[in-house]
């Protein structure tokens, strides 16, 4: 090694010692006499001292010294003068009396500070993502993100997980997003694509007597870009025989508690809570609900229906449902306040909004007097409410309710700081549908994938034709309200797979064309099988607190999908596409 | 889970125990009215028991059971009867009396015996590959694998490196492979390529500061495939900043020597032996020597500097090498067996080879009375030849003997059985040429690649235009005689990186078009650094002792690059390639 010391190692107790540093030229403070510069590396900052009186060249030549140049530094430990001393940093009680160094290579002035403080435009840490990752802050994410890998790793090797690799060659069975796609060569006119994941892999894997596999994997998406999606990411992948949900749970369980512990030195408990489907989305308003605050959505139908109310009335002719939340405490908001929320309400799908405030023990508002007494009483008990809360009302068709109220309820806690983000929730959502139908096409779909198998008790229903009363054997792991895991327990049996492949309007022929293999492999002695897949990028977001998942990849992309830094993709040579027997067109 | 114990784990010590296994059925033997299962999964076999007299129903249904169906059975351990026990198996002394069971899947008889000993076409077993990874070699090869990568990451991860993933959708930089290419649906016209390798990132990541690096990925070349070829293929990568050559070749060895310990129980030596890339051309004619046995080339153009043997004579005058080989104890190889030498010999390049048995202290040959005998002797000498021995003598230009020896010498260790398989050797080579000439297009291209820089005593070469004298700070590790890893110290610095890419006749703006981002990156404080990459499915095929990669990787392709499972690659909707703006044309 070209030094003896990283920079962020020195203390008290290497007083006296020679040490060699070597890192970029943080910063140069002229004191008089002496020159001051920070060495920088990954792993801190050390204080070094030019003294002309200790070695006149050296010190002149310090003078050329600029911010990034890259420097090897030989000195003297010593402690610092007191009243100079940076209880901040782990060096700052000693510094380096510099009697040697060279110029390992220099800088021209980047275009932005090395600093977690400066703020500078995406367009420009990405085009020069070699600086911006300098920063502690970025540094420190890749760190955390490799934590958590070796957190999955430690704990399932430890349960004997297989670690197999897929291949990223493979064959374009697009279902929901779009494939990338790779010509061939070798094959003229034929067509790899890259994996949205390893799903048909892994359970093969299964089939193929593996028993418990996993795989820190790419996996790829051509879609158009929203701000946390990257045309590729990473996956946590397992998949395990002979098994059933808890099995499952206790793995990711044990995934997760490693992680917390290894990456942030927290303590989490386990087992995680678990929820139904229904549960979450009549509490909460979503299947990943964030339970680390309260303003559960309360249903009024009840309290209110002999309401006199002409909205609610007719709604609830409709078989609406009248749902409501209580913001707590927040009874003072401005009427320009409340028109915005309303406003807010409409956008997320409502067609308006009730609120009421309580005063003085009872509901007030400005359309109370059609409401009884008794009726006011009855929400407010039901809502809770107490003097100063805010009690906000919609009625619409269930699933347009229940997607206000939840989209609202977040929104509201965001404004309101009513999450503490110290904290963490953890939550199972089970049970599914199975399907959901898809009014533009007029058919079914699968909820999560066809390969999801269905609850025993439910079976009956495939063959019925009673399709969204099929609960499937489908979970989602929803860590602080998002979603981060998502499994299931799958079919293995081939008839009950050619039946859903059936019922999500997918032919014989398409079926056996796209999964043909995957049909075959079952009719060879399938055992019962089922898995989950983490979402790393994601994962990792929460642990760093970042706000978007670039800035827990090394090398992401644009929304337009372009690396500002390398500018992929970009043009290549006729020759080469000649060679793979394709041709450019015109866009459509 | 379905199963209280796995196949593999039951032994004396569950003798009266109450036990549920899951698994295939192995095999089945009716004995009188006794009804034995073998039932396999990945950790082993157990033998269950049907007794009629115990369960005449479960009896009766066990007729039902075929190889490969995959049953859950519960029952009592047992010893078995003195005489029946296998102590060739972990299991082998007991069995499970069955009391209860089910099948979970049927299965179609298999195309072939899931046995390490069947013999199947490779067709047949990629078609069946989850059949074929059934058989408990392909098992242990995966494993073995996996155990090899766990190895890396602990040592790499003691070691402060930090796992970065790199981007597959990256930017097209051909060198020496021709790119997989991916068209942009978003940007029309546009190709991502998916890296050959991620060296240029490896490098940006030292630039950033990271330190140390690490990677376990997947790299890709569109070549025509050889037999040990994939068009996707496994790396461990890694770069390290601030280092030399031996900082390298200490994190390597202890990665190698814990993959042997955990991964086959094997302690090996460290510091591996090292030699210069000239040495090992000049005593093994290769620059990946198998070093498990002698057989060296000695050069003797000394000895025969006289000689009037006119081949040699004239050979001598076009500056050839005179180059032996000693082939211990086989100078009773018949004539035409040496005539079949001869002809190998032709086949690697040579016009012809000399030959001379040792008898009776002296050796002897069909033109031996060319020579005078003090030459004769020399060349026994310098041969170390004994009676018995068979000497091989070639006389060409210097690096076509070289060539011709060198393979000579694998061929005839292989064919009489010289290499000890059991042993393992491990040698770093150093100081490759920089540059090698490029005779068809008359120019200089790079040894290994266009980063690798050059030993300080060399670099005035450089501008002397000495480019065939410069030797590179670059290194392969060779296990048995295969390049395993190839890495260097690397350019960091823009002018000298621009130096070399003007030598290997890239211009400046295809540099700029190709590298730029890299020639930026060096512009803005790049520190010394180095590194390495393993070919971890060439490390696998050694550990496991595979005679083909494709052993050690669940879902190969063919030499045409197809995946016979899957079939990929395949069409694709004309709708599909008109959102990428490309359309198939016809093969060249």
């Amino acid at each position: 090694m070209l030094r003896t010391h990283t920079c962020g190692e020195l203390n008290k107790t290497y007083i006296g010692k020679r040490v060699t540093l070597c890192g970029w030229v943080h910063s140069r403070r002229d004191h008089g006499d002496l020159i001051f510069i920070d060495i920088r590396d990954t792993y801190g900052v050390s204080q070094v001292v030019f003294d002309p009186k200790e070695n006149r060249s050296l010190h002149d030549k310090a003078h050329e010294l600029k911010a990034e140049y890259v420097i090897r530094a030989e000195g003297v430990v010593r402690q610092r003068p007191d009243g100079t001393k940076n209880s901040k940093l782990a060096t700052g009680d000693i510094e380096v009396l510099i009697n040697g160094f060279e110029i390992l290579n220099v800088a021209l002035t980047p275009p932005f500070e090395v600093s977690d403080s400066s703020l500078v435009a995406d367009e420009t840490r990405f085009k020069y993502r070699y600086i911006d990752l300098r920063r502690p802050a970025m540094q420190k994410n890749l760190r955390t993100r490799h934590k958590i890998y070796s957190a999955a790793r430690e704990v399932l090797e430890k349960e004997n997980f297989v670690e197999v690799e897929t291949p990223f060659l493979t064959k374009s069975t697009p279902e929901g997003a779009r494939d990338f796609l790779v010509p061939s060569r070798l094959n003229a006119g034929m067509f790899y694509a890259l994996p949205q994941s390893p799903q048909l892999f892994k359970q093969i894997l299964m089939v193929a007597g593996l028993d418990r596999y996993f795989q820190i994997v790419r996996c790829f998406r051509d879609e158009d870009l929203r701000k946390d999606r990257q045309p590729e990411f990473t996956q946590l992948d397992m998949e395990m025989s002979f098994v059933d949900e808890d099995d499952v749970y206790k793995i990711s369980e044990a995934f997760i508690k490693e992680a917390f512990k290894k990456a942030l030195k927290i303590e989490i408990k386990t087992p995680f809570k678990r929820m139904a489907y229904q549960e979450a989305r009549g509490r909460f308003g979503t299947d990943k609900p964030d339970t680390r605050f309260g303003m559960e959505i309360e249903f009024l139908n009840d309290e209110l229906k002999d309401t006199s109310f002409k909205i609610f009335k007719s709604k609830l002719e409709e078989n609406a449902l009248i749902g409501a939340i209580n913001l707590k405490g927040k009874g003072d908001l401005s009427r320009s306040a409340i028109d915005g929320l309303i406003e807010k309400a409409k956008s997320y799908g409502a067609g308006g909004m009730a609120y009421f405030k309580c005063e003085k023990g009872r509901l007030a508002s400005n359309i109370d007097k059609f409401f009884k007494p008794e009726e006011l009483e009855a929400v407010k008990n039901k809502t809770k409410a107490e003097d100063g809360d805010l009690v906000l009302i919609v009625a619409e068709e269930k699933e347009t309710a229940l997607d206000v109220l939840g989209s609202l309820r977040i929104s509201l806690a965001e404004k309101h700081s009513l999450i503490d983000k110290k904290k963490h929730s953890f939550l199972w959502i089970t049970d599914f549908p199975l399907f959901k139908y898809n009014k533009d096409e007029k058919r079914w779909d699968s909820e999560h994938h066809p390969f999801t198998s269905c609850r025993e008790e439910d079976a009956s229903f495939l063959d019925e034709g009673k399709f969204g009363k099929i609960r499937a054997r489908s979970y989602d792991l929803v860590i602080n309200g998002q979603e981060i895991a998502s499994g299931s327990i799958r079919i293995h049996d081939r008839k009950i797979q050619e039946k859903i492949f059936g019922i999500i309007g997918l032919g014989k022929e398409e079926a056996e064309k796209r999964f043909g293999f995957l049909l075959e492999a079952f009719a060879y002695g399938a055992p019962p099988h089922g898995g989950i897949a983490f979402g790393l990028d994601r994962l990792a977001t929460i642990f760093t607190g970042s706000t978007t998942i670039r800035d827990v990849i090394a090398f992401p992309k644009t929304q337009k999908a372009i690396c500002l830094m390398t500018g992929a993709p970009s043009d290549v040579d006729d020759k080469q596409l000649r060679e793979l027997n394709i041709k450019k067109i015109g866009r459509l």
